[in-house]
């Protein structure tokens, strides 16, 4: 059984007009782990920015094989402690997957250790997404392409680390191209990061998003953890 | 002084009717020449398939700095020995520049260990590059992207090995994209590829694709080299 | 059932008056099937350099899953086109693991691109051999390191591209290091190279040697293959 | 001229009855300033604990080209928000050299989004650190390796992302191996790790070292600088 958390800042949705509660009447976390607990090897819980200093702490997410972050405006208000044991938990194996506007968020930039910035524009482009590395467990049955009607544009340079490996690169009819899939290895732990996914777009529901998202719950949850990654022992002379 | 050699097919350019023949007339590699030789640190000298076997050799590399390489229909008549020699002069130090269809050179493939394969087109796609290392010595002066107004597709999957670096990716109006500037360190030498160039287009006189190459022979010239790089030496036990 | 296919050159054993025909009366590569064969999930044939022709092809290749390979003073005598099919093997997807010597075989060489040079000397040294990825699962049950009381020794600097994991790192009572265990994807392939194993120490008999070997075919052996990855399709302009 | 900042904690060198204080009467900061300052294109200046907050400033570090830092046992005492400013000068271009304990440093761990953890022992072990990486500029005349006659032992594994590349490797002589060089690009500007150095011991003074630190000075000093790595630009479509 693979215990998956989402973690979703649920403020859009519950602003008054804004179409993502339209799309998402309970909220992205609940449209996510909605698809997810179909799947009999996992089971989806989720956590919001109002919850999130009690539902996130070492102690819980020592329960959790995969971390599930989406997080826009309120990035601020996420605790800096919070951020530092989502990194450790990942550095002690645990998974982790940052969608969309996460890229700003505190525990993926904490892990990336760069800017983690992009340029952007709301315009409705429509995105291509290719497979770049069509052998990657997170790829697999998706085809050399999919498509998204439209949803908000990403753009290059983005200030990652040079990824493991790049999965996916997104094509966007506005003229600009993304690495819109990326994975990095982080102590024992794998992150990857996923860009489509804006809040007043329907793209949680869109099925190749959903099976990506599944992908990369399998490939991202842990066969080994410890739990003291930060620690330096001081070791005797090995004897001869 | 930095001593480029810069090698041509040189077979459309005087295929009867070919548009390639109109636009380079001495060759693409005439071309490339030109513009380098007007740098008062550069010395260019060229190459083509009629002499490659006399003029690639192990010997007169040692007097290379950076190998330029573009090759399209006759890879194959490039022989073994010739690529082996190449690859062994990377490994030894010197730079090299893989341009557009010598991503299937045996030089560059050899460097690669890899297919090096791609999905393609003829169809005068407008092709957008955006710098996604802006930082890197190859895109100084370059802007955040530059436009050709048509040259042949090249798509994802590119069949590499994760790049040290990916300088730059390519949007294609088509709906393609690629990882159109890639580094990669081989040995003691560096490898740069760059996409661009189809022989019917004038790429090769476009000023910021000159500018990049131009760039390139900067960055891929060596500092260091050795001359036995494939040698693996007895070494006695170290005195304590 | 993965299907192991384990190469060996089987010269040594057969001379006369050399350790490796006793240690390994029936070769190396049957020291190497019969461990692999106690698995229940695993199926391990043989071939030595006087078949490698016959049962090395593209053909059979397809009915491999992972390939082993152990070689030393023969390296030429394997024929280029063997190691042609090998890496296209890889880069179809299927799993290759490299021990030893075969640092310098054909089809690494091949597949890194590079000199795969290093320093050696054979002079009983002691190996101690630590993890340094310890979440990697080629390294699961291994523990912080072990020992070979004499093996070879290999030093620094190998000639090898950046690997994409370091595995492990030998640490050698002479006085040298080396990267021991490193792994690479090459196209829809993983490489794993593993330094122990000269021929005239029991290397293979190793309880803790046999059970990394165990760990590198499972997780070389491949969930996705293809057999055309050296084709580069000619795409019509996709439809808006 | 190369604008170069030492960071020194200097607390172990006034600590009564400290060999720090014997070998570094003032402080390891100085005595690095002391051979950089012999170096026509250098121009190094310190700061400690003392001033950290005062001397490591954002507008402060735009007049830094390399930021040196070496701490030990207190790291945290250095504000977060001065391991946030290093980091963003760091994004922003500024090189970075990271000396021993460093690797537990607010801005290196921030820099890495690791664990930076590593095993270490104090017990006189010589150590001999090869080259891994000959071609690397870091590298340059140093020959295949050097020894200390003694300095602390620092073990794998260490908590770090791969490198990309990995300069040098350590051997100790009681039994341990470690990555004690490496490299990694950070946004626009360059990091290395360097792992030799414990106050007890006159490595600064060591003339193998000294040469490694004024190559890496002149290998992380920027070419190519921003201030604004952080921003995420809302662009505009392009036109067509």
């Amino acid at each position: 059984m693979i215990r998956v958390l989402i973690y979703n800042e649920f403020v859009h949705e519950r602003e008054s007009g804004n179409k993502a509660g339209e799309i998402y009447p309970l909220g992205i976390h609940q449209a996510i782990a909605d698809f997810l607990n179909k799947e009999e090897d996992i089971q989806a819980e989720t956590v919001t920015l109002d919850d999130v200093s009690e539902k996130v702490t070492a102690e819980k997410l020592k329960n959790v094989d995969v971390l599930i972050w989406w997080g826009h405006m309120r990035h601020d208000e996420v605790p800096d402690s919070v951020a530092e044991t989502v990194m450790e938990a990942v550095l002690n194996g645990m998974g982790a997957i940052f969608l969309h506007s996460a890229h700003k968020s505190k525990p993926f930039m904490r892990l990336m250790g760069t800017s983690c910035s992009l340029i952007w524009r709301e315009s409705d482009d429509r995105e291509r997404i290719w497979v770049s590395a069509p052998y990657h467990p997170i790829a697999q049955d998706i085809g050399p392409y999919f498509e998204l009607p439209a949803d908000e544009t990403y753009g290059e340079p983005f200030g990652i680390p040079s990824p493991d490996e790049t999965v996916f690169i997104g094509w966007f009819s506005g003229g600009e191209v993304f690495r819109s899939g990326c994975t990095w290895q982080r102590g024992n732990g794998r992150v990857f990061y996923f860009q489509p996914g804006h809040e007043t777009y329907p793209t949680f529901l869109n099925q190749v998003i959903q099976k990506i998202i599944l992908n990369a719950v399998h490939w991202t949850a842990p066969s080994y953890r410890i739990n003291n990654c930060m620690d330096c022992p001081n070791v005797p002379r090995p004897e001869k």
